[in-house]
């Protein structure tokens, strides 16, 4: 089905392809992005109304927008939307009027310390209208002239647009992965979270059997995941034992996570294991560096295990939130290698099991063809990790703690597992 | 009420005015001592009989002494009480022989490490007599000659004399602070500690209101604290909160504090985080290192959740138990900052609340004026300590805890915790 | 009785006796080996059928042998068991055959990084002939030639032997001492732990009273100890508070030990404390390390509380396992070394005992003669560790933990206890 060499190369097409798309918390980009993930994967796409209540919020108008410039008096264009949708703040309400110099500048957002960028901002819940322009642009304006600001915006009763998909498996069991869509024209900071999760779902879908059910979620930040939660938060409680909210993972730089408020429920072990076990350096950063939909997952009377995983974590890279944040950031192949941690992730998570020692004492692996006959040096080590996982399988311990222990990743160590329960010699503690 | 600029000064006088007295566990100098603390604040004075039984303890005989010296058989003073009240082992019996260079010498204390230092000496609880010299003066004393050794100083039966305060709050549960009064003349390890406390007492009245209730015990040290337990034990062990004893704290060395056994009672947390809070160089002793009244406050059958907390601990600076613990080690500059991480510890627990965020998920702090309603970089951290707040609010943290995950002083966070309660975005676990 | 001093010399006359003697599994060497010992103790000897069942192993055939040689066509000896019995692999089958080189190759056990060492090689499991010889000779061997292999041994249904002894104390709690017999001329790994214990055992025996019940076992490593926990499982399990696995106790390196599993059991606890309080350097391996009959006792469904004591562990010296680990790598001075460790393990566990402060506060120690009744500098000092003591006697801690706290060896902490229980101020927690 899914020839892995081929990845890297459909992940840029895709990149590609979704990049100029203006996304925003609600509109007709969000739609337009879930309609192409979904010719990769069966989404199912869901609309909620304008002023829907989640919890504390409340589902705000749609935006949409058409176009949008700034120009002289003279018609020259100052900025363009056409050229960039981050020139536009994000939820602009419409407008078309002449401003002093005075006036615009209140409403032009820049970035002094990178003059180049054209910066990333939003008003989502005042209502207000605002351009983003690269800094060493502004300079050239004429502080005596005048200039026609034109947004043509709408803000309506609609809805938000989000989209999940449940991958079914033999346990009821559910692993989360949950990614945003509400970014406009950037890369690592919006396209390499869907990208990734899209072909991690496809993955998921075609393995011949699954253990656990998987569920995933492409929706706007913050209100998406609130919406999400408010929709669904007694099934989440119920079912997750681990949840991996993804984010800005198409970069070169090395791996992240953000643990959970406790850092110690399943998905931090998992996120751990897998890091640690494919020797990949990687930070672990604190929840108190968090800043994506862990925000919502991980809030107290929520409480899911979840960890947010990354490359360079959002906030922490140059690009971030600028126009710089684009395609030349991310690449098919990095975001390629944060789908292989998430394989992982999947495999330890598919693989684990808490196992136990039938018998008293050791068992005589020999007797069975599992362990050589002859002592000499050497020999015993041979067979050492064998040896180890029945010494720790007490019953209590899963294959997740006994590898930490022992030293071998748990997805190494779920084969063995399974031969030495078809051998008679493990049980599996819940059999 | 109070003028806190006028407070080192204020110290410094009543400093002088006390160092004099001879206090000893019983006896006029005790009374005296809490007479002049009572001129600042409404002391309870309490007489407990000789004889009185104090768990394994007996009260003593109530001792006194106007007069003591030594003289030659030519009428030379070697020492007189009137210059130097530690010239006199404390609670010697009355004397008035002539006795030879070697007996004399066999009831005379010196330190030879320390030649100018007259050496601080008791014997409570076996009748003898002694007198304490510069080892200095030693040498020059005649050894073919005798000696008029005279103490007037009496045993009787009368009693021990201790004073309390109880300082009402909202709630009964009491935060004790305790000191002792039972030393001669020396400064940091006797004046100090009362000094200190009874100037927080007086801060701690005039708050405009309470939430906890206060009680401050002066009390001689050992037989003091057990006499107290023994009347209190059950009150105590039911209401203390948090208690903190005050002993050497008018010198200009670092901090410290001595734990709880334990060393994890919120005592033990309270003292930690104001001395962080405040960025004071401190060290943290263990119960190994106890000496003072947490000896009996934290023995395992009493076991309230105290600690010791002193500038130079006793024992480890060079003037300890001589008579160069003078006015000249202590200052009322010194006294009035250790008052202020006292004053701290108070707020610390006045403002202390386990809070919990009313909804699933974050709260929507900008519809309630509580957070810029515009996304830039930088806007996100201007609010970071009140999103952490609300993020690590489940209902079973108290400030303290949050304050020390997410570094912000709890005496910092309660005041953003009252804000956030009257914003009806947290509440009170309790309410 | 026993003469400490001439325990040494007792040792190594023991050692150069049962050095020569042919011991593996099963045999006539294991006997002769057992009863040498038990000229010293009373050792209770087993015999165990061929076929009995133990867990998932089975007792095998028993193995003796009388002479093996490899010669060449000439007559002349390669080889010779008499001169040294590592030279047959054990457990071989018999034989008597000439062979070309090759088919002796197929046969022969070498160490090439050991030129001048025999290997020592087994196959207990599956029924094979070897011999086992120095790197350095084979070279010499013509392979033009053909060999004349002759082993005269036989393996028949007879029996495993082992033994026991228990020394019966006040309690019906247990101590463990297990070793191994089954290895052939070699010292560290064999002869020094067998030696140790006996002596030890003779040293429980001879003490006045006993607080706890001893248990030796000498067996064959690993069936032994299957076979022994098969007839005792429920009876270790109920009654052994602590174990002590004693292996390759008697080279001049230093002390180490393989903790149990979780690390955390009385054994555990004993033995770095023992280490640290007689200040041995000392290696604290993981359960990971393990490789003698821990693997049994701490095996999950057996799990008891035992550790395994080392000098030098197995594995991890140059000799081990070859021809070198002869008798100049012990000697009865380390084997005395290692053997007082043991003893102080005892002492412990034999003093050990929880306590609790009789009174509220502190005891008046004055007043019963344990307390200097003048205070002055440093009289503090000299009773702290009698004053430690009382602190932490909450009636949880038992003398090993207050041990640790306070810096001082249970071992001596255990008669100031006992003088502090005597004079009413400590109470056994138990009583």
């Amino acid at each position: 089905m899914q020839d892995s060499h081929d990845i890297p190369r459909r992940m840029d097409e895709l990149a590609t392809r979704l990049f100029p798309i203006c996304r925003s918390l609600t509109g007709d980009g969000v739609r337009k992005t879930l309609g192409i993930l979904g010719e990769l994967v069966p989404l199912d796409v869901h609309e909620v109304p304008t002023g829907t209540p989640a919890f504390d919020w409340t589902v705000p108008r749609e935006w949409n927008i058409r176009d949008a410039y700034v120009e002289t008096e003279t018609g020259k264009r100052i900025l363009s939307f056409k050229d960039n949708n981050l020139h536009v703040m994000g939820y602009s309400c419409p407008i078309d009027e002449v401003v002093s110099y005075d006036t615009l500048m209140e409403h032009l957002h820049t970035l002094e310390e990178m003059p180049d960028a054209i910066p990333y901002v939003t008003s989502y819940y005042a209502e207000r209208w605002g351009f983003c322009l690269e800094y060493s642009k502004v300079q050239a304006l004429d502080p005596a002239a005048t200039y026609r600001v034109y947004i043509d915006s709408s803000l309506t009763e609609g809805s938000l647009t989000y989209a999940d998909l449940v991958i079914p498996g033999n346990s009821a069991e559910e692993v989360l992965f949950s990614t945003y869509v509400c970014h406009p024209s950037m890369g690592n900071n919006e396209l390499s979270g869907p990208i990734v999760n899209t072909f991690l779902a496809q993955w998921i879908a075609a393995l011949p059997e699954r253990e656990k059910t998987y569920r995933f979620v492409f929706i706007p930040e913050t209100i998406g995941s609130l919406v999400y939660l408010s929709r669904h938060l007694d099934h989440l409680k119920a079912h997750t034992v681990a949840g991996f909210n993804v984010s800005c993972v198409g970069d070169r730089r090395d791996y992240s996570f953000i643990p959970s408020p406790a850092g110690t429920t399943y998905a931090d072990r998992v996120i751990s294991h897998v890091l640690k076990g494919l020797k990949l350096d990687h930070t672990k950063y604190s929840f108190l560096d968090r800043g994506s939909d862990e925000r919502q997952y991980c809030s107290p009377k929520v409480n899911l295990p979840l960890v947010t995983f990354c490359r360079s974590r959002f906030g922490t890279y140059p690009e971030y939130h600028t126009s710089l944040d684009n395609l030349d950031v991310i690449s098919g192949e990095e975001m390629a290698n944060s789908l292989n941690v998430l394989k992982h992730c999947v495999r330890t998570v598919e693989g684990n099991a808490v196992v136990d020692n039938v018998f008293c004492g050791e068992p005589q692996l020999g007797k069975r063809g599992l362990y050589p006959s002859t002592s000499k040096l050497g020999s015993y080590e041979a067979v050492r990790a064998m040896n180890d996982l029945i010494a720790y399988a007490d019953g209590n311990r899963d294959l997740l703690t006994i590898g930490e222990i022992i030293g071998v990743p748990a997805w190494e160590l779920a084969p063995v597992a399974r031969q030495l329960v078809d051998a008679g010699v493990l049980c599996r503690a819940s059999d």
